[in-house]
């Protein structure tokens, strides 16, 4: 079985007006994803922030359950946080990737803007086959990924649809949907 | 097909010693599962608190995307947390669900803890049936619901499985995964 990696990105995003900006780090994010990393097998979960100042923060989110006070309150987050990597950029987060699995990871991505897709099932089918490259599911903050981004991918999953035109999931909705649908029981 | 309705429960639940407690409201829990609520087709989300200081606080923070700044900044929000209903305790939930949709609900919950339960398949295939009864799900925060509400549920669904034995998603997704093992597509 092919390893997922999930990574989320605060930039290139677009804004509500489709204009590239930088979003902040949210510790919920965090903490969410990591979480539900944990639960569906992800290998690894990357932050991915250009400020170093952004990083910092988040590696003091993480730490606070790590050690002292967060370890003793609640020691199951220590350990979906400790998939949790802080790097700089997309290529950061690949080089990662391809580092632990030992092959490059294909890059997808979903959206609610986008039709068509492979759909999650046949997604399952081939990341279930035993010589299956790894896979890594960008995630985007704000109000997207950057075309820039989207161009680098080689792979768009089919939008999550739910009961009507409404999809507009909150990127850690999303995301638990995502890694429910590949990997779930 | 039945309706489907979501209650986020502040009291009584359970902390990590598993004493009862009343859990502080979370804004993000709001927009969250509100967003995933209207995704999914969900008739109404009942963010249920016994303090009306708490409940104020939900509908300022409801207030803030209806009106004004919010509106104008994403109109989608909107949307989604016109579901939103603020009540004091269970049995409010379930009038109001009542009043909605004519017949008593089918209360349930899920819990990482339990074992057993209706799976998400034969649950989804009982909703989708004409003469179903609506389906009220129950959502806990703090660490669960409180032994005493789920005595008061008709039905409990199974635990949410990822790839391993861990499994302590936060509410936000495991709310995001319930509603789309039921209705998403």
């Amino acid at each position: 079985m092919a390893d997922i990696f999930l990574a989320l990105l605060h930039h290139p995003v677009v804004d509500r007006h489709q204009r590239i900006v930088t979003s902040s780090i949210t510790s919920l994010d965090i903490h969410d994803l990591a979480r539900s990393s944990c639960t569906f097998g992800v290998r690894a979960f990357f932050i991915v922030h250009p400020v170093a100042e952004q990083r910092e923060f988040a590696a003091t989110v993480i730490d606070h359950w790590r050690f002292d006070f967060g370890r003793s309150f609640d020691s199951r987050r220590r350990e979906a946080l400790d998939l949790v990597q802080i790097v700089a950029d997309l290529d950061a987060a690949v080089a990662a990737a391809e580092h632990l699995s030992g092959s490059r990871p294909t890059i997808a991505y979903t959206s609610a803007r986008n039709t068509g897709g492979l759909s999650f099932a046949e997604l399952r089918r081939w990341i279930e086959q035993p010589e299956t490259r790894p896979l890594l599911i960008l995630l985007g903050t704000g109000f997207g990924l950057a075309p820039e981004v989207l161009d680098r991918c080689d792979l768009v999953m089919e939008p999550i649809r739910g009961a009507g035109d409404y999809n507009h999931l909150s990127v850690r909705a999303a995301g638990a949907i995502i890694l429910d649908r590949l990997r779930g029981r």
